[in-house]
């Protein structure tokens, strides 16, 4: 890890000026974000079937600076037709109301049952009820309320050291477990930071390749959901750009935060009792090691072999050669780790870890932990990606059986 | 369906000419298929990783008639290098030697786990004890042979009437449940007719065409495996082709019989409780309703609803939204069906099954069957297709968990 960036503690109102409120009504949520006029860029859901508040944001994103976030669980008012459309502009005017601002400065995300009214009722009450603080708290508090099948809540700061010695801070809060996938499927997250970047679009560079690196490498079940939101508020306090463009420790930094949210979304993966990282290296492109990683997360094979401990290495290779990316099938090399400890099973196209062996016998052991690393080198290039998951478990079925979304 | 398809009984043996037996051993089997010197065709895995067997039986499918396959379950000879293709090749030779053939003219197949050295004491010893004969029994016998986590033994026959009056027939045997996915995964079939069909890439067109509208809409977890192979042998009785090229009662009825043992597929998918057919209507191009239609039945969280009896179209709809294809979310309906009664839970984007409706009432009474159809009318073309899947169960991730692949 990069030195000039250090883990602290808080969320989203580590950012000074920034405010933050949450409460819940039973299976409902409702958080408001405010702050000073923000320059701010969002990356959406690319699923064809979009919610209403998705839209709203993304229009009102294009031509406007931001100063509120609200955002609510239990209902994603998707698939709600022109009832819809006005639910999303009644809770935008309450909210803007409340804080006294314009309309046209207030984003909306939503997060739960696709295809339901808007329980306009319950919503409107909680907006109503919300105190909004700079605080822990305040931070805590938000990322709760976006909660649908979450079973801990997410926040993360990190502060870091430019190359001119200035300090900037970066906080953010973010909800998803379920339905999670390339693309960011069914995820809230709300970023905020102190950081000027003046440029709009080597702000939104920024965030795209953050999220490039940690949530759309995040592979739960492989559905992608009408919802995801992922906004990046810049309160403008400190200058992270010179001459050359953005200093790269506020980028390294901003992918830090970024991928440890994603991994503890990836944690807890709906019934997940497992976490599981796929690291691809030696390919010829960044795609190529992208798609191989995200092949081997998402198989439902390899995913079961994880929840049953069984270091399964032909699953994997398996996974590796549905992806479709040309490879050398005479020269893999596969290997597991818990953090700790690292086994090969397989090298250069070599079986190792044989009945009988120590290597079978250390993967065994490896296996048995609560998280898993999967090397795997493929000796065409330099190229590597790594992808975030998690195992497929009974539990994950039932929740799925019995819950409507 | 087409008056001129007559299901009859038998498999692979209701060609006459054909002689079939299997064998097992515990968790091995060997089937052997004899037949007259016959031209043949088949489809093979796309994955990148490709078995011993199947690299053997497509070089030499390339030059040279078939007269048998040999095929063994417990082991897919596959990522065992050198050592695997001697093994392949000790096999075939064993098996041309009994029949007394040539051994460029004997298929070779496999299916189990990877990675693991043939046991070819165990395989010799099986091929050495089968009795080839022409019967209805030694079809099932073969069909059993191959099973590996199938529960059931799969075969079916059909009898055709051509437009000239004379009468065809097809039979096959398949086996396959996990690791089914688009492109058949892990899945053996053997189809034996005894038409004659002279042109090599009629025939190869015809079963290619045959295969895309069945075993490649097969999804039960979107794996895909090393050892595919799908085997059409014609012995060459009845010609099934005229002036304008392939009777098209005789592609109908190939395409009838591939569909029915892609359905005993689906409906044995590894811990399935339900049958799922998904039908994409109204689509601009067949390849737009083919990528809906498995996005639909390859979708976890669609199949666990299926699972737990939920008519979730909320699921159905955010997986037509995350194919990737343009479609217009303001005009979508959907309905389900299990084959007897029909109900619509959306209509041009309105949702009729609200709670308390009679048609959520419907709907749910609908699922609680084994076998389900679930219909998506896009209203932008007339194209249209059918995929094949069943629930996600924990008995999935049970079998999963604990088999070694």
């Amino acid at each position: 890890m990069n030195e000039n960036i250090k883990v602290i503690k808080g969320g989203i109102c580590t950012v000074s000026g920034v405010k933050a409120g949450g409460i819940r009504d039973g299976k409902y949520g409702v958080c408001i974000i405010s702050f000073p006029k923000s320059m701010s860029t969002g990356v959406f859901t690319t699923n064809k079937i979009i919610a209403a508040p998705v839209k709203h944001t993304k229009n009102i994103m294009e031509n406007n600076t931001l100063s509120a976030i609200v955002a609510n669980s239990g209902n994603a008012n998707c698939f709600t037709g022109t009832q819809g459309e006005e639910d999303c502009k009644e809770i935008v005017e309450a909210v803007s109301n409340k804080l006294d601002i314009n309309k046209w400065e207030t984003a909306i995300a939503s997060t739960g049952v696709i295809g339901r009214k808007m329980p306009m009722d319950i919503i409107n009450k909680l907006i109503d009820e919300i105190k909004l603080e700079n605080s822990d708290e305040a931070s805590t508090k938000s990322a709760k309320a976006i909660m649908t099948t979450d079973t801990v809540h997410k926040e993360y700061a990190v502060e870091i050291q430019l190359n001119n010695d200035d300090k900037v801070k970066i906080g953010g809060i973010c909800k998803g477990t379920g339905m999670i996938a390339p693309n960011m499927a069914t995820m809230l997250c709300f970023i905020t930071t102190d950081a000027k970047i003046k440029d709009k679009n080597l702000l939104k560079q920024s965030l795209k390749k953050a999220a490039d690196k940690s949530f759309n490498m995040v592979v739960v079940d492989g559905d992608e959901s009408t919802n995801d939101e992922l906004l990046l508020i810049t309160t403008g306090e400190v200058d992270v750009t010179d001459d050359e463009g953005l200093d790269p420790n506020f980028q390294e930094g901003l992918e830090y935060l970024c991928i440890q949210l994603a991994k503890m979304m990836a944690a807890d993966g709906e019934g997940a009792t497992k976490f599981l990282e796929v690291e691809v290296n030696g390919t010829k492109t960044h795609g190529d090691a992208e798609i191989i990683a995200k092949s081997i997360v998402s198989s439902p094979l390899v995913k079961s072999a994880i929840f049953g401990c069984d270091p399964n290495w032909g699953r994997i290779i398996a996974a590796v050669g549905y992806s479709g990316i040309d490879i050398d099938a005479d020269n893999i090399s596969i290997a597991i780790s818990n953090n700790e400890e690292k086994v090969d099973l397989v090298e250069n196209s070599q079986i190792l870890a044989f009945e009988g062996t120590k290597y079978l016998k250390k993967a065994e052991k490896i296996m048995k932990n609560k998280e898993i690393k999967i090397f795997v080198e493929l000796y065409l290039g330099s190229e590597t990606a790594t992808a975030f998951g998690c195992d497929l478990t009974c539990e994950y079925v039932k929740i799925n059986a019995e819950y409507t979304t």
